[in-house]
């Protein structure tokens, strides 16, 4: 089986090629060969033990989608997109990546579908941004998607033509929501959503913190291990139980700001938490306000999509993943 | 005041425009100039008194869409479209004139926009086809676009684009979902739902009708007259109370077809009902199934948008409108 991951530079990209190198299996089959592609040069994972081809495209440029396809791999994972803050700031080239270069990928698939009857499983990262404010909490899995960010509108769109392709049966198709990923590795970033992770990640190795919000701000979490096995098991099941509504929101942990505290407190100590510093930022919170508290994800969870259940488990896994199990 | 309406050789589109030539007056100025715009020659509306340009072009056209902004209209109508049947039969034409079009029109305003301040009110038709099967009845404002057609589909990818240029300014839109129209005028067509209109339409003129579907099928219904009456509204309101969510669910109608045939029978005897030949035909029946019984419209109703509230009114507005008052 050939593998092709675009977006394999990113956080996610390249912990599901870390992945699938370790099970070496996908859908029950053997993964022979992985593409790994990006705008910034991919790293090869290590050790795989197939055949690894790394590739540096875009691909809102014309012909690049068709190149990805020539080999006709059998699933996709698609992960590519400019972030939320960027595609906001410019609306042209947000477009250009996250919706064209969508759309050239899924037009490269249906022409080479109406070719030789290519169809490969689709699995594409979609975001809760699809939804905006005000929401109810729970968000039901039926409720209507009303973006406040080009991001979220490039995303929404995207699920749409997703199902779309796949009731003609140009690709099998499955949309997955991702919550928000935390504990996010690495250093601070300036993302707005960004404490989340940063309030936790610091601690644990002793630096300092610093959270722009009030504690009772309630959003929706799964770690990046849940992230990585939302897309295998995308890739995996029987898309007839899924049905024509191909955009799953996936189950999550929906927790505040001071319950991700309490568990830091339960898993690292009173010490960790003291490296919080609290500075509170009227324009993060006011973007803040318009994110999503959590959602029910029903048919997610039915479909065997599983997440963390409390964030002492998140944090557990981030110190078993990023810091070798050791505290 | 200047009014452009795109798609205006279509029924709707004839209709706004003989209505803005009664009136003569939108949100409460003169219209000095319309232009009207579609793939096949427009005709002028009788004794309008101000300025007429009739033009023939596709939007989804390099171009073109710049030709029509040229001139900045205040208000811009956007009905034009190809139908659910055709956009099925053909999957490049559908998203090349519904999807590509509405986008270069909406690009262009951009342009303009951030070239001159330009920032039109763009009122665009939505349909009912945003929903798909398995549908609640009354269906929620909230309920989610999970359309089982791939004209359902650009017409909710058009939404979110909608929403989105209009959320940064570039223009402020409106997408109106029209219920199904009924009655129709015109003669009986192959379209899957046109038996809603004919089996009223024929009758009331001594011909007969072919009813495809049990007596029990509800659908949602709305007369030409108050389509036309949403669009008008739509380029009337004060959107600030619209807020972010731009994309309103009509009112309508919801009605059996055994609830249209006792409306004929109140407004036109028994010998027009017996103009109606049952011919159970499997196909529309399926299709038929898949359709929206019916919508809450409880926001759009709140702004002050309203339809019939019976067939029997239903029924009376075509006599008026279609058969000069007189059955």
């Amino acid at each position: 089986m050939q593998v092709l991951i675009i977006g394999a530079a990113g956080m996610v990209g390249r912990k599901l090629a870390e992945r699938l190198t370790r099970d070496r299996v996908l859908a029950g089959q053997t993964v022979d060969a992985m593409t790994l592609v990006d705008v910034v040069a991919p790293e090869a994972p290590n050790a795989f033990a197939g055949k690894v081809s790394l590739q540096t495209l875009d691909l809102s440029e014309p012909g690049s989608a068709d190149t990805l396809i020539a080999s006709r791999p059998d699933v996709i994972f698609h992960l590519a997109a400019i972030v939320s803050g960027e595609a906001e700031l410019d609306f042209e080239k947000g477009y250009r990546i996250n919706l064209d270069g969508t759309r050239h990928l899924f037009e490269a698939i249906r022409l080479a579908h109406l070719a030789d009857g290519y169809r490969p499983r689709l699995v594409f990262t979609s975001s809760i941004a699809v939804v905006g404010a005000p929401l109810p909490y729970p968000i039901p899995d039926e409720f209507h998607t009303t973006p406040l960010t080009s991001y979220g509108t490039q995303k929404a769109i995207c699920e749409l033509l997703l199902s779309d392709y796949s009731r003609k049966g140009y690709f099998d198709g499955i949309g997955i929501r991702l919550p928000t990923v935390c504990i996010r590795p690495g250093k601070p970033n300036k993302a707005a959503s960004g404490f989340f992770s940063n309030i936790l990640r610091e601690p644990l190795v002793g630096q300092e913190a610093v959270l722009p919000v009030s504690d009772d701000v309630r959003h929706w979490h799964a770690s990046p291990r849940s992230a990585v096995g939302f897309l295998i098991h995308g890739a995996t099941i029987d898309l007839e139980k899924v049905g024509p509504r191909r955009n799953l929101s996936m189950p999550g942990l929906s927790a505040t700001v001071g319950e991700q505290i309490e568990a830091l407190r339960r898993v690292a100590g009173e010490k960790a938490v003291k490296l919080i510093r609290r500075e509170p930022d009227e324009m993060i919170m006011r973007i803040c306000a318009g994110w999503a508290p959590g959602f029910e994800a029903t048919r997610a969870r039915a479909l065997g999509f599983t997440a963390e259940n409390s964030f002492d488990e998140i944090i557990r896994v981030h110190i078993e993943d990023e810091l070798g199990g050791n505290l």
